[in-house]
């Protein structure tokens, strides 16, 4: 089992990635073979080009991230985190308020992600 | 599917529930063979028998239960609340950071609910 530390560790360098747009970064957290669900209910993608895919988009729209309260660790290879996303949705600046849990494999890479926040977590700024 | 409103209004009544010290209410909101994880990794309780008695207890030690930040729908049938909880443990009041994310049947109630942190989220008061 991971320890706390590593995956809060984790999960501040992913908030550091995404901010310093480095998309590759941000995959390398990840195992080869993981999945993202971002939004939750809106489809899985599956494996390092996909996750390439939509973090090299996540990054080039200059989205700002920011931690919201602690990042939550747990008794098993679970964090969690809730955020703020600052970003510019068909030109309108908007904060997003979402929560992230991530589950880890054994290696302490991200095995899975997903992104909880729904249309009525989107505000205008 | 729900609305967003439905799962969000289901949450802050169980948060309700809670600081009213309502085991039955909060139990209300759960389906009969929902399942509880709290805290993830230490174990699933499963059923209304289950968690009626896990409820009673947690109402029992007088914790008090607030939301940090809104709480998150989803585009499917999963919401998720970042909240702190202060409460004494063994005499020392503590506070206790959690998200915890739920899972709704299409009945609107809860079929699933996971409590994350670890012992790096419990802080002496």
């Amino acid at each position: 089992m991971l320890t706390e530390t590593q995956m809060q560790t984790a999960l501040q360098a992913y908030l550091e990635a995404l901010n310093a747009g480095d998309a590759e970064a941000i995959v390398d957290l990840f195992a080869d073979d993981a999945s993202i669900e971002d939004p939750v209910g809106l489809g899985v993608k599956k494996g390092r080009e996909a996750l390439v895919a939509f973090y090299r988009n996540a990054v080039n729209t200059g989205a700002r991230f920011q931690l919201d309260g602690p990042i939550r660790a747990s008794f098993s290879n679970t964090a969690a985190m809730a955020i703020s996303v600052v970003v510019a949705l068909r030109g309108t600046p908007v904060r997003i308020d979402i929560i992230e849990v991530m589950n880890f494999d054994e290696a302490g890479k991200i095995c899975s992600m997903q992104a909880i926040f729904g249309r009525s977590n989107i505000e205008p700024l």
